[in-house]
């Protein structure tokens, strides 16, 4: 028997509506903060995305080539594509560009758990805005969708000129080892690294400012850098717009594109693999044959935060149950199409079965049956019966629907 | 500069706002008629198509590898994928199951107008019913959700049971090839090859048939067939339905696992690639381990009905642009919030610029300014600034909002 490919994922109509319902809840956010769906196509060339994340990441891609001989891979993120459209075909639009997506990423790993090979990322692009005003936009929006996905989070803001400034004497290759551990959180191996490397003062600079969430203190052990004043604001605007977060200037986000103001979302119900959301102001345009625009993003791992929200049954709604006798059949399609033109879920029983049998499998998961037998074809009236109450009535059918909809969503 | 894979697409905001639009208004019909959404993997055993194709589509796919060996395949199409879902995950259920699904789809071949190598279906299966009231069903939502969209198009119905009664004594293979011939609409080496291998009186009854489109005058050309009097039925049903079709014998549907009524969609403005919707009754699930359950279902080519609607504008949304001084910044964060939790979509100018100069941006898209200086910040008001009539007042931000929103959408 075929099964679905190791590490994909099946999802029935209970769970998918369940999803469709969160990001219905996300998308309203973006719509409200002026942010606009792109979309780009599921494969990319390669060289996209080993320009964004180095040739490391071709190990964890699906990568195949085309009957042209182009090496394409299965995109493993979707910031690089939709930087490549704004390159392709939005160059000179007004700036700022508000950009939103939401769409499937896949990677090729040992799946566990909310790790998936095809997973889907809700995320957003602001490009062309290089300002406090900006970072700010972005980091609020974030919680803003977060809080209306209903999961609960804890939002870490941080800035990556501070821990930069430390490392300013040491030489670039060492420092971006530096990087990657403190991005890894493995602050161990970091102290063993910087031990064998560099004076002690720096180890504990370092682990100062990682451990420092107050912004006056993290300016006093990082020293002088430049972006000071363009922090402080984002930082007040942040207070301003009433979100909840805190400083941590230990975030390293990997990349080296990124130029300075930098986040992350951890599900407070999940365990190791808790981060569910990731972004920060970078530069990548000119990478990739573009302009040299600062942009400034964010991705949601949407499947993580469905893991985090748990179990949640989808709104149910009512569902009328259309039962006929053969001689009232025709009559019984004129009557379900009129439900559903008035927005009304209808189901028609499709076997040849006797009504008290249609109207028992009905039952199961209706909330009114509507009865068309031949007295009823004949009369052009109904027979319907509210499976929650127990009572049944013949009316005329502008009555059957207004009772339905006076049910209203259960 | 990187360029997107050949043959794919980028989507712009417009274009995906309208594209979703249509895509809401087909849901909504699935909706009504009680068919819920499953979602399935992006890629799949490579053998999962060809059981259902044959080994042909392999040239017509992208086929790669996964790093364990497995022939993986991006789905051609979405049927057989949602067939081996209901096998693994959903057997048990009670019938009949009303699934759909919105997703792209993969196919390797030289590009053209309204065909790409990524595109993208709406299509429905109905498992577990094998009636004539369930074949209407299928086609009568088909066709609703065709006239939800707004393209005009025809429909045709047929049954593959009277050419396949007409060709019951050629030996299996020359009649695939005739049927393959006839999905193909190539009437002339289906005379051609018909003439080299059986009585002239056949070509000429098969000829008869499929330009026939009167239910009796075929039944009299096929002779009789045992389906006769469920096509009857399901024609009965399809015009109390209302639903606007002909009747077409001339559908083949290529593939082997059709057992009977089968249909198609054309939009009526679109040239030789004008074919948007393709269905009918089949049984794949004991092919790939399942049990021999009846199914029926039909796929909407999403990417053709949007050639086919032109250049569709998306509905504007009033914009409210917000400028501020610096002395108004943290007050403007809190009128940006209260106007973004009224549904109102709120754009914040993220430019460190003078008034005017934010006001003049805004007014290229919004359909009003809110204005916050320092007088607005220290009195708690807000200057508001209509820019359809260039009406402008001071005023509590409640009533501004209140503005807004019985200006309505433009």
């Amino acid at each position: 028997m075929l099964q679905k490919p190791r590490g994909t994922r099946d999802f029935l109509p209970d769970e998918m509506e369940a999803r469709r319902a969160v990001e219905v809840r996300i998308r309203e956010i973006a719509r409200r903060w002026g942010y606009r769906e792109v979309c780009t196509p599921e494969f990319e060339d390669l060289e996209l995305f080993t320009t964004r994340s180095g040739e490391g990441i071709i190990e964890e891609m699906y990568v195949f080539e085309d009957k042209g001989g182009r090496k394409l891979a299965l995109r493993p993120e979707i910031t690089a594509a939709v930087i490549r459209m704004y390159i392709n075909e939005a160059r000179v639009a007004p700036k700022p560009l508000r950009w939103c997506y939401f769409a499937d990423c896949f990677r090729y790993e040992r799946p566990q758990k909310g790790r998936y090979r095809q997973f889907w990322q809700f995320g957003v692009e602001l490009i062309g805005a290089d300002t406090a005003i900006a970072d700010a936009e972005i980091i609020s929006l974030a919680a803003g969708m977060l809080n209306a996905t209903g999961v609960t989070y804890d939002l870490k803001v941080g800035h990556l000129s501070l821990v930069r400034n430390l490392l300013r004497d040491i030489e670039p290759s060492a420092g971006r080892r530096i990087m990657a551990l403190l991005d890894k959180k493995d602050f161990d191996g970091m102290k063993c690294t910087l031990d064998t490397m560099v004076k002690g003062d720096l180890a504990e600079s370092l682990h100062a400012l990682v451990s420092c969430s107050n912004l006056d203190d993290a300016f006093a052990i990082a020293g002088p850098v430049p972006e000071k004043e363009r922090i402080e604001q984002t930082i007040a605007v942040l207070d301003a717009s009433g979100i909840s977060y805190s400083l941590n200037f230990g975030i390293a986000r990997g990349l080296d594109y990124y130029t300075g103001m930098v986040f992350e979302g951890f599900a407070r119900n999940l365990g190791a693999e808790n981060q569910i959301l990731g972004g920060g102001a970078y530069r990548l345009a000119h990478l990739i044959g573009g302009d040299d625009i600062a942009s400034c993003g964010f991705a949601i791992g949407f499947d993580r935060v469905m893991v985090s929200l748990g179990d949640t049954r989808p709104e149910e709604q009512t569902i009328v149950g259309l039962v006929c006798t053969n001689e009232g059949r025709m009559r019984a399609v004129e009557v379900a199409r009129a439900f559903r033109n008035a927005g009304i879920r209808t189901e028609m029983d499709l076997f040849d079965r006797s009504i008290g049998a249609q109207i028992s499998h009905a039952s199961k998961t209706a909330g009114f049956v509507v009865i068309i037998g031949s007295r009823e074809a004949e009369s052009g009236l109904v027979t319907i019966k509210n499976l929650g109450t127990g009572e049944q009535k013949t009316t005329d059918l502008g009555s059957a629907i207004d009772e339905v909809q006076s049910d209203g969503p259960r």
